[in-house]
């Protein structure tokens, strides 16, 4: 199984804003901050942070003035870093040109063709690490890319981590459920890549969710200052229904995205000058109808555009995107939703991707068809931000020469030489004729994609590991286990 | 019925070439058309006006100075026009700006859930024109949108003229498949809008291929002869599958593309200084495996927003996308497919798309259901296109001081005001629960495609004509077809 580099975009990014227009969104973002603020919950260690700062601190409310959060990140965030994998080569670069693609983070649910819906185990959350870890465009294990809900809340992130190290060697994603499960992931990483290792290096990345409108709560809070303090990355990231958390609009909802992201990623650096943080945005509307969450329509696209040039302005790496998805199966409501988010993350320049696969309906379940269907349009994506090949082999002048008028191609020496690579080759898509596509069954894209995720799963080798550390980390997960008692709601 | 008008975008195109990487596309255009040539085949009339024009004609071959074609293009093409509807509220602008739908064009199976696919009819084929004119967002009601083959081939043009223009409004394509047909659409539009409207307006639209590689065949040039005359538009359209009829590579059958193209265009200049036109691209790939044509893949999205630049630059209108797929059913890889080519579509700032809607199977078949889905698609571009409102509305700054941190928006007042239009609402996606999709019977997007194109067609009012013009057209059918024996070859 040959995986793919993460990307780096040879495309330039699409603009949506002026210049005119991001500098309004920003004088926006500024008057967030200054007039209405930010409220940190719970964390009187935040407050006393922010008020040392120099921000104007009522109650909870943290108000600071116009520029200061943008020059504690310009001062001090990294633009771009380096997320250690323990496999060397599937080590990636987060920020700047480039894009990583991750898969789908949260679902409680798991669906597949032969199964239907149903809650989600740690066996189907060790599957789907496996499914990732043979899929090769999928750069990055993640994080929750289902909860396995047969395992006590309190312990069930040592088993996802536990997956994520075993069963694969690419990145992976930090708990972020409690500041103690923080420090389990930071605990287990010095077990996989050595204390000396995780202390100079980025080897976790973890998703900090702002309780927009506004508000960062303490379980956050406390999650972001274990991972600052450990030098470990951050994404912090304004979770957006348009309509619910921000106002309708489009310049509404990106100036609240901005501002909340930019007071969470200054905290960071409050906490630990230089701790690598990510601008994240995740904004979707809703239906007027069902007040359901709605995704692949223009207004969310809009939104990433912009974010996405409002993280560049500011000169941090920014996470964004995905293959999302209202739909309950894979169908074509799934597809059309699905590329009409991940093209625009690829064009607006997203540099990490979380839920680049397996998302459906609304983030509820892990489709494990969806997963390999949307894994084939990210490695399009890879074809697609290469850009124009302006070479003299990519401009063919010699293969016109020799073809000429009425002829064709197909025989020419140009197109022998460059057909193996020419063009992106589709794992799911069915280019036969309609005589032997029916005959073969007639099948739909979807039951193609169950035969793709078995043989994949099918080939499953686990990436070696040296045995001493297997044994720490298992000897720390029963330690750890042992030392609470079971508990299902939190 | 509430339709849309055609879309006038806000929005920037998007470049994936640079200045440097245009002019060399550009400069092999002109090396090909000065080297190489372009046959302009059983046509003596067309190459003793590039003779007389200083073209060097040998044979059948025309090759021509560097930057002759662009010359005779810039100096006489409008680089916009309007094309006539028989309601005026339809007429629709074609460059600029501006981005006109149009169905699908060609096919000559269609496909429903009822039935399967079949060879299409003249039944069909009025019932497609009669769902496109229920359909907001296809602002044209297009040319062949399925081949009526239960009428013999040198009469069905007739048929299929008279249901554009008895069961629409919109605006539509004339027939480009022998002289004579363009001849017949000429006469019948001037019975339709009156002889002198015809000579001062452009009031038909046709389809002019080039037969890559570098070749114009005599019937396409005799349709484009009476239409350029006759001061129609034509589109000449490079019909390109890389790998057959060009290199494989972007740069390569983008030079290509722009040689043949601006040939055909000067072509019409010279035939009728003035002749509106429009450089047309359709540019797919083949598959290695089965040497099928495949869509959506990056590589001709990438074709498209180069053309489009190519166009721009040339200062001409721009046709090309659409929602091309080479699924055989309306499922997943379909929409995938679809919307890889409709977003590139509207971002790269197509003026003219055909093929908008409807598309199956490579061209193979016109599905109603695709059609529907396709044009919940499209009614999306509208509220793409718009781009980002900063006005105080879309900047919402009074939301947000008025919610505040840890509420909510739902009852602001900006809100309120706002949320009728805020988002765009599909008529396909289900974005209910998933408890109520299942208890509503777990349709997917196709089944529910199925119920909505039934429901238009069944409040399909046909729009009111004078009765001396239905007459007048039913007349010149009648005679015309007496006038000939039937043939179902060509």
């Amino acid at each position: 199984m040959q995986q793919l580099r993460y990307i780096t975009r040879k495309i330039a990014p699409y603009e949506v804003l002026s210049e005119d227009g991001l500098q309004t969104i920003e004088a926006n973002a500024d008057t967030i901050l200054e007039e209405i603020g930010i409220e940190f919950r719970d964390d009187p260690e935040a407050l006393e942070i922010w008020r040392q700062a120099g921000a104007d601190v009522q109650g909870e409310r943290v108000r600071m003035p116009r520029g200061m959060a943008r020059k504690i990140i310009q001062d001090n965030a990294p633009k771009q870093f380096t997320q250690l994998a323990r496999n060397p080569d599937r080590s990636v670069e987060i920020g700047g040109n480039n894009t990583v693609f991750a898969p789908v983070y949260g679902p409680p649910f798991v669906r597949t063709l032969d199964e239907g819906r149903r809650y989600a185990t740690l066996e189907d959350f060790q599957k789907i690490v496996k499914l990732a870890y043979m899929t090769p465009s999928l750069h990055h294990s993640g994080g929750t890319v289902c909860e396995p809900v047969d395992v006590p809340v309190n312990k069930r992130h040592l088993d996802m981590l536990y997956a994520h190290m075993r069963y694969s060697d690419k990145p992976f994603m930090g708990s972020v459920t409690a500041p103690e499960r923080a420090e389990d992931t930071v605990a287990m990483a010095k077990l996989l890549f050595g204390a000396e290792t995780v202390e100079q290096n980025v080897v976790t990345i973890s998703l900090i969710n702002a309780n927009s409108p506004m508000t960062f709560d303490a379980t956050m809070l406390g999650a972001l200052k274990v991972y600052a303090r450990a030098g470990q990355a951050c994404i912090v990231t304004p979770f957006i229904l348009a309509g619910a958390m921000a106002p309708v609009t489009i310049a509404g909802t990106l100036a609240q995205t901005l501002a909340e992201a930019m007071a969470g990623m200054a905290f960071a650096q409050l906490v630990r000058p230089g701790a690598p943080v990510v601008f994240g945005s995740f904004a979707s509307s809703i239906s007027m109808q069902s007040g359901a969450p709605t995704f692949g329509t223009p207004e969310p696209a809009l939104v990433l555009y912009g974010a996405a040039a409002l993280a560049r302005r500011l000169g941090v790496p920014f996470r964004s995107g995905g293959s999302l998805c209202g739909a309950k199966i894979p169908d074509a409501q799934a597809a059309y939703e699905s590329a009409n988010t991940l093209l625009p993350t690829v064009l607006a320049g997203v540099n990490f991707t979380l839920h680049s696969a397996g998302w459906l309906e609304g983030g509820l379940a892990t489709s494990l068809e969806k997963l390999v269907m949307d894994a084939d349009q990210l490695e399009m994506m890879h074809a697609m931000a290469n850009g124009v090949d302006l070479s003299d082999n990519g401009q063919a002048m010699d293969a016109i020469r020799e073809v000429g008028p009425g002829s064709h191609y197909l025989g020419a020496t140009h197109t022998q030489a460059n057909f193996e690579t020419a063009f992106f080759r589709s794992k799911i898509a069915d280019n036969n004729s309609f005589e032997q596509w029916e005959s073969e069954g007639g099948q739909d894209a979807a039951q193609r994609a169950n035969t793709l995720w078995k043989k994949r799963l099918g080939e499953y080798e686990a990436p070696a590991i040296d045995p001493a550390i297997d044994e720490a980390l298992q000897d720390y997960i029963a330690r750890t286990k042992a030392s609470m008692p079971d508990s299902f709601s939190s």
